[in-house]
């Protein structure tokens, strides 16, 4: 089985970020967080406040004295920078990055640094490439567990077999051609008699843009059903 | 220029989370905010907090009693949800409602539901499509900041296109959302008229199906035209 890449926080402030960040792991079936010298101390209630049960259901944290500790074990290690630095390294953005972690075979990691600061270049230089998260130019302000969520969600969907879009019908049945052409032949027949057609030459391109709004519709059975109640109730067979 | 899909907050509860997705929507470029009769009201000091300056730095909120006001400018609507409705629908991943969205030359918008229940099957009627982003199975708790920032992460990120698949109008103008509903509560009225209901049980979702279907149609003007036009070709027969 592959390992899934550890998510490790360097120096994280707040306690409430870290349950975050769990939680952000979690929806994207990430569990390996590494914490590095958490400034408020762990472990943390606020942290297991703002998890929203992630540390229950599956999240393992572990804690470190060092960036170097916490990796250790790695082979692939990715830092995560808003800015570009003056270092030789891979630069990938976040989806590339889910490529490229998803491709390790042995343990990978991707570093976060401090909500204030960033990374340091001391932490950088012990990784192997850079991520940065596109974003508004105009506008970088993630907070930490906003930027794991998108590295996270970005190695969950890179190998997602979600089908693609799909129209659903909740079990319903949907309409055939014959139902629809029957709705709107009968739809003709009363505008007709109640003198719908002034003149007979918009008739042709009149009916052939109601068929034609119909059969773009996926009408189900049901709402076929319906339209022939309505139209009953409109011209008054219903009336009693 | 292609206007940026608005995102429409219904009913969200705390003032904090609605600057959260201030903050959110800018890092990915987006700055139609829509909020639908807040919990905690509006404006709202909380929120402006946790914008981090998103709404001095380009998102612009506005104030909506009823999700029909905020959308009524809007052509093209989705709407998020974590789980299967049994709703006639096109159901996108929120990589794939990106696509869809930058196709979209009119108004488009997407909205999302209450912090804890989500959106209510009266507001999915309003939608053409369904949004759902793909997480892991086990644990499904993104938060609302998260969700908006994950839809509009999608949508910054897929500026590349060879052009998608698009709904074509051959120069038509889409009906936007006040056409259609105003085209509903007229039909509603005639069907009341010639006594449709014949139990009032069944109104109201007969009627949000009834929605439902018109909003998925992507109707133009013309078509609306054409349906009042037949409408009042059917009645004028219950008068006679």
């Amino acid at each position: 089985m592959i390992k899934t890449p550890a998510i490790v926080l360097v120096k994280p402030q707040m306690g409430e970020n870290i349950g975050m960040c769990a939680r952000a792991m979690l929806n994207c079936g990430l569990t390996d967080l590494r914490i590095v010298a958490p400034r408020d101390g762990w472990p943390s209630a606020p942290a297991e406040a703002a998890a929203s049960g992630a540390f229950d259901k599956g999240v393992v944290a572990r804690l470190y004295d060092t960036t170097a500790d916490a990796i250790a074990d790695c082979t692939y290690v990715l830092a995560t920078t808003a800015n570009t630095r003056d270092m030789v390294k891979d630069v990938f953005t976040a989806r590339e990055s889910a490529v490229r972690l998803r491709a390790e075979t042995g343990q990978a990691a991707v570093l976060f640094g401090p909500e204030r600061t960033g990374l340091g270049n001391e932490d950088i230089a012990l990784a192997g490439g850079l991520v940065t998260i596109p974003l508004n130019p105009g506008f970088t302000s993630l907070n930490l567990a906003q930027a794991v969520l998108l590295v996270s969600y970005e190695w969950f969907t890179a190998v997602d077999t979600t089908a693609p879009a799909q129209f659903r019908t909740g079990g319903a049945e949907l309409a055939d051609a014959a139902v629809i052409s029957g709705l709107v032949s009968r739809l003709e027949e009363e505008m007709d008699r109640g003198g719908f057609f002034r003149s007979e030459e918009l008739r042709p391109t009149l009916m052939r843009n109601l068929l034609s709004f119909f059969a773009r519709s996926r009408m189900t059975h049901q709402e076929a059903q319906t339209f022939h109640g309505i139209v009953s109730a409109l011209i008054g067979l219903r009336r009693k």
